[in-house]
């Protein structure tokens, strides 16, 4: 079952905005098992909707349309539409009073413009927009269905979801079911040579990656009717597992930050960074999963040597010595913001990020990641090579590994 | 002179990846006078790449292709290319000892996968590629002249500059001059209501729009032969200037931070950050551009009230009689963490992100913002509507704001 995903604006064939919609959409279309087979933009013009109309009505089953649904001169899509179909363009009094009640409840005055959003192509299915001004609509383009929808992206997602996808999904050729497995620590081309083999041993088995880098998703759909598809999908999965090992961390929309949350919560610890080289991100990326402030107590990202001194109690001594990037540093940092906070663990990063600041003893990249609990103090070395982003990105992982693998660590002897 | 980027890749026709290939050469291309009718995607499936060759071949007269060039067997867009014109796939020596050479260079062994990057259509110009190991290459379909070029955004960037663009800028039917301006503070809606009239005014300038939000890009772009059309633009962005205010913050590669962080080092002020709701993001925003370790001292992220009183020397008095949220609490914080790091000015926020922790009097969205120096210190409350991402946003800009406007302003009353 063919589809197309077909996205009209200016602002998006210019390139003034990434089009996140057609990724989201034909993500949602392959899922519910369609095979999408274009996705194309044009501007906010009547000729280039029309054709690309006329030409996905002859090669395709689906259409999903976004955008131009708006109440300015240059939102035109349902006007275009009447006219690729040849009949009128005529206005919904019903849709007019949804539009109206809508700015009546939020205690706006409707303006004149958006009476426009009211017009449709004479018989389309209009389709309610519970979040926004603009309603959608279906019609028969040729041998396809086609929708409408806005472009704003929380209006299409939610009438996409609501009103699409329950109307299409008998169409598809077959059913399918779909595993989600999350990965860290192997590099994609890693991944992709793991799992080459797992394509062939399992007919009606594609698998999918998408990078959150350094995290990998990895896809498991199974095509075909139900209960089969789901079996498959679950026999290639263990095949994906076992070739993965412990690079998978969880499953469906997991992170590796929610995971080691978790792990934190659930062994009833209490945590305090120190970042310098990463600049906050650890605690970043740990605060941006929600109840993160059940487990962490503070992240005290200290540039200066004064305020490493201050802040975390680190000897002047120990940073005259061995200089603020080393392993006795971080070791200070991490007891020092674990016994200031009063935490059950305290974790310290210290390193050179770049692009300036290397020297030949410590080049950019070197980074010393150091954990402290009760048990004792354990630091790593890392030499990271990348640009300063990837390398504060790498630090922050690798410092959120050790989190995972434990406070136990910190009795074992430095790897 | 009319132009279509095409992007082959079922990763991207399948919604696995977000297309910044497609949208960064429509901004290009758009940018060097094109007029892009057409972005579009195409799974690796060799009669969609004929077909879409084919029909692009009669409507546009260029066309910019990324894609299918890797050395793996679902690559096969230079051979689809081959059979779209009808003329023989045969390979280049002169390209296989370059891929060979690069191979050498690297230390490693060429793959035989690799040889097949070394095939082109006959008659084909083979653009070399600098940065990675497919080389691209150009032909004439229809009545269009058509690159080719890695998917690999570094590599097809790195290419399309040194080798498209100068090829085709006496193409277009006519020059072109940009300027590109940064705004904060005013919403998206209302920036293009305030320049609703420009267009009009200066018939052949063109603006954009770009939301690095809540940054606001406005591209003032004057069509025509230079000089006249950087007379044009320039004009244009006069009035832009006019109608935005002190709305613009800066030109050009601008962001916000970077503009706040070259104002304090020019002061010759140091910086120490309390944050709280914000978890690190004012201090990630500063620290993200270079050199931010010349004026940043400490960022110290205090979640847990003992962190406050521990780190930033916050009375424990003043956090049972007015809560952590609270004027009281942001001014002590402030003051603390400037005192503590011996900074010439510190900086607190707190406040409740949500979604959980509001309450009637201290509603999610309820924010104060403190600044203190040696003049005195200044605290604004603020009540932010949105999730909490961008409550912490908006937060972190009100606080970068203040930094801006500069420590005198803690002499000021209260806003």
């Amino acid at each position: 079952m063919t589809c197309a995903v077909f996205c009209i604006g200016t602002e998006l064939s210019r390139g003034e905005l990434v089009n996140t919609n057609a990724t989201w959409l034909a993500d949602q279309l392959t899922t519910a098992g369609f095979d999408v087979i274009e996705n194309v933009v044009v501007p906010d013009d009547f000729e280039a909707i029309e054709s690309t109309l006329e030409r996905l009505g002859r090669t395709v089953k689906l259409i999903v349309t976004t955008g131009g649904l708006g109440p300015t001169t240059d939102d035109f899509t349902s006007e275009a539409v009447a006219r690729t179909l040849g009949v009128p363009f005529v206005r919904s009094e019903e849709a007019l009073s949804q539009i109206r009640q809508r700015f009546q409840r939020a205690g706006r005055t409707m303006s004149p413009s958006n009476e426009k959003q009211a017009y449709f192509p004479e018989d389309a299915r209009i389709l309610p927009n519970r979040v926004g001004s603009a309603p959608g609509f279906s019609v028969m383009i040729g041998k396809a269905i086609a929708f409408f929808l806005p472009g704003v992206p929380r209006e299409m997602m939610q009438m996409f979801d609501a009103q699409v996808l329950p109307a299409i999904r008998g169409m598809a050729a077959h059913n399918s079911f779909q595993i989600r497995l999350q990965t860290y620590g192997v590099p994609e081309s890693v991944v992709g040579e793991k799992l080459s083999d797992v394509e062939r041993l399992f007919p009606g088995v594609t698998l999918g990656y998408r990078a959150h880098w350094p995290e990998i998703e990895v896809k498991v759909l199974a095509q075909g009717d139900l209960p089969a598809a789901e079996e498959l999908c679950k026999a290639a999965t263990t095949a994906v597992r076992e070739r993965l090992g412990s690079a998978i961390f969880g499953d469906g929309e997991m992170t590796f930050a929610s995971v080691v949350g978790a792990a934190l919560r659930q062994r009833g610890e209490t945590l305090a960074l120190a970042e310098s080289c990463t600049g906050g991100l650890l605690g970043a990326k740990l605060t941006a999963e929600p109840g993160a402030s059940d487990f962490l107590l503070v992240d005290a990202v200290t540039y200066s040597n004064l305020a490493k001194t201050k802040f975390l109690g680190v000897d002047e001594e120990i940073l005259r010595a061995h200089g603020a990037v080393s392993a006795e540093v971080a070791m200070a940092m991490a007891e020092g913001v674990r016994r200031e906070a009063q935490a059950s663990i305290g974790l310290a990063i210290t390193g050179i990020a770049g692009p300036e600041g290397g020297t030949d003893a410590k080049p950019v990249g070197l980074v010393f990641i150091a954990i402290a609990a009760a048990s004792g103090t354990r630091v790593i070395e890392k030499r990271f090579v990348g640009d300063r982003q990837q390398i504060q990105l790498f630090s922050a992982y690798a410092a959120m590994k050790m989190l995972l693998d434990g406070a136990d660590i910190a009795r074992q002897e430095p790897a």
